[in-house]
């Protein structure tokens, strides 16, 4: 599906594509605004460090550690940010509606987004969630806001701010469910959510395998899309790669274990930056499916 | 706090001001990316129509009602409806964020929104949990692409589109859990949170009731923002005003309750659009208070 640019393709009198020269979109399909969590203790330096007591649910990475050593993997590796106003962006596309409410005249400024599926992924062979975890310039920014409020309020002009004193890049990573947006108008949502699976986390889960969990608004304020939310039970024999996402399409994603019998403590740990997906859907495993196995 | 707005504010050559003349902005303290659901069998009609079975256990508004009539409440009496590219927003924030990750340079377009705090109230007195219930125009346009997606294509001219073939407004109604954005320096969130308890739904907290659940991060791919979720518990003799927002804010919000015995029932038909949030925090408290109301 294409995606409309309302606006002129211009930033401070250079076309964006021209300015973006050498530099590529990071991945699109991540854009779901999804289910997330975040491996701080591990990997925390310097301003970021947390305390010792997080370290002790620690989720494990599945497979790929990465290459720059245990305290800098390859996705914290984070250089040369700089931040600017974006004019014109085929991933934001701002809308604003006018309407008549009870009489009263009004107008609401919106974004459209895409409808996204996420999945709970539980491995039965060795009891433990299978959750991503990625770098989000979104989340990163706002806790830059949160530090350094002046990089944003002097950003009306036109131009490339480079972040002099930029958080540690543990700040924007964050735990999520496996997810993926809904761009792809011949395939179902269940296509697109084993899809994901295999992409990510590397598993090839037949489409009979997956129970839908529900579904629900996600950011009812700016995008109001929906979210379908799955279950996916799998085991060892079905893995049939690493996962990582595609790398070629921006996509440097970890694939992280989480136990089950962690998984509870681990949700509720505000030290490890996730979303509500992850909480909610780990309780959700907790009131369906946890029972079941002890019964087995 | 006030928003920069990075893009110069033209649209079509008409300054957006002037554009808006006679039109007054949805209110700005209900763009918390939080908590939805909607009384969609009842006040269905037409194209909207739902399926008797989730009348069931429909939820019952608290106090107003409707004085158009039962079929058609004031909420959802929305005409008049036209979409425009939306090029300035005091309400939409968009930036690029540059960055080189472990040496590939790569960009990502997101958005600044506030951070901010829900509360799931449960009535002790009544034994039932209060939510709220509005129109949200982001989620309501969500359904009209889907519906017809033509409106959305034609979008790159700067001048507003009459939609002519709109659906029912019950398709952009959500319950959500009362909440706010975070955008008083001087208040904390527990603060925050119990006067948006009051202006919504009509109860006077003491800040000393106030659980905090936990926190997450909401729309990672675009806003990053972090949520906090409390948990309220009310009485009736607690009931100060009928709660329903700030009309002159531009709020026009239903106070809704939930029985408990219904609650589950209700978290999990999709009938009723609703955020996560709301499904949450329904299990959050069958696992850590129903037990406790039990044992009373």
């Amino acid at each position: 599906m294409s995606l409309p640019s309302p606006l002129a393709g211009r930033l401070g009198g250079v076309p964006l594509s021209l300015a973006e020269d050498g530099w590529r979109a990071g991945c699109a399909r991540c854009r779901a605004d999804s289910l997330p969590l975040a491996e701080l203790p591990r990997y925390s330096a310097g301003r970021g460090e947390r305390p010792e007591a997080a370290r002790s649910h620690t989720p494990v990475p599945a497979a790929r550690r990465g290459k720059a050593g245990p305290l800098l993997p390859q996705m914290e590796a984070i250089e040369e940010l700089a931040l600017a106003p974006c004019a014109s962006s085929q991933y934001l596309r701002p809308y604003r509606l006018r309407y008549r409410q009870n009489g009263t005249k009004k107008f609401w400024d919106f974004m459209r987004t895409h409808d996204s599926v996420s999945i709970l992924i539980f491995n039965s062979s060795r009891q433990c969630f299978v959750v991503v975890k990625q770098f989000r310039p979104a989340v990163y920014m706002c806790e830059m806001e949160r530090h350094c409020p002046q990089d944003f309020q002097s950003k009306d002009q036109d131009s490339w701010f480079p972040l002099l004193d930029p958080l540690p890049a543990t700040e924007g990573v964050t735990y999520e469910l496996c997810a993926g947006i809904v761009d792809k108008p011949g395939l179902s949502l269940e296509e697109i959510a084993c899809n994901e699976v295999l992409e990510e986390c590397g598993y090839d889960v037949p489409i009979t395998n997956l129970k839908r969990i529900t579904s629900y608004r996600s950011g009812v304020g700016v995008t109001g899309s929906k979210q379908t939310l799955f279950y996916a039970e799998v085991t060892d024999q079905m893995k049939t790669g690493e996962g990582g996402g595609q790398p070629e399409e921006g996509e440097l994603i970890e694939v992280v274990e989480v136990p089950l019998q962690d998984s509870m403590k681990f949700a509720f740990d505000e030290h490890f930056p996730k979303t509500m997906g992850i909480i909610f859907s780990f309780m959700w495993f907790q009131s369906n499916v946890a029972l079941k196995l002890l019964e087995k």
